[in-house]
């Protein structure tokens, strides 16, 4: 698995990667599929933007950007996504570690997160275990597509 | 004092409270003046927009807008702002109790804060007053003008 920086080719299968997540409404926000128009707008948000590849085929990425403007620019926010058909490869993980890498080389001094799905297990495990902590829970702040309103959690890592 | 709805010619006097405030470098994090252009920007960025007049001058104003998209957009933010000349007339409170009624009239289940500076000792004061818990706080979130970093709260009420 290799690392790199997100290419104008990658915005159509990461469009698609998103879109099968945020389908399944068990962790992200976005609820109506995105254009690759969209997800292109929706990536220039983020001055940092990578994705892992494996034998040409892009399997997750992630996007880095301050959490606040101003004041609050010195602390990171980060958004994640892996592939379906990639889950239980360690993709996540990998990612993780190379955005706490990346925003440290940037600058930041914190990495924060600020809708993490509580029973979102996988994700609440992984960011545990790279050190994040739950510094705050939203509740019901996650309409599930199980119909019920799940707790969000914010969460945070010094850098 | 009288809460009405944002006009036009509102936006150079509430552009002018809101540089006045990010100048003191206190409390928003804003950290270089706003043109009357981008202040028209930020203030698009949200839904619903009021304004605190009293004698036909605007002492104050408020933005109402969902917190996230999609499965998160049950949850209202808002940010408001009080001329430093208007300090002390409880125009932060009416605000305040007008965007809790406002919030729900919308179909917001509840309001949350996500950069609330603890030390604005006036600020957490009011919003507990209102009803709103601490739910979480990002250690050295803001970049305070005194140069140090002091921490954020994340506030929240249901509706």
């Amino acid at each position: 698995m290799h690392i790199r920086s997100l290419r104008e080719s990658d915005i159509e299968p990461l469009c698609a990667m998103m879109n099968e997540i945020a389908s399944r409404g068990e962790a992200f926000v976005y609820d109506a599929p995105f254009t690759p128009r969209e997800m292109e707008a929706y990536l220039a948000g983020f001055p940092a933007q990578f994705v892992a590849e494996v034998d040409g085929r892009i399997v997750g990425g992630y996007v880095l950007r301050p959490n606040l403007p101003g004041r609050g620019a010195h602390i990171a926010n980060a958004a994640y996504m892996v592939a379906g058909s990639a889950r239980g490869l360690g993709v996540g993980r990998r990612l993780g570690e190379h955005s706490l890498v990346e925003a440290k080389l940037r600058g930041f001094t914190a990495l924060q997160f600020n809708a993490v799905v509580a029973s979102n297990a996988p994700a609440v495990t992984l960011w545990k275990r790279l050190g994040f902590q739950i510094i705050g829970t939203v509740p019901r702040g996650f309409h599930h597509a199980d119909g019920q309103f799940h707790d969000l959690h914010i969460m945070h890592r010094s850098l």
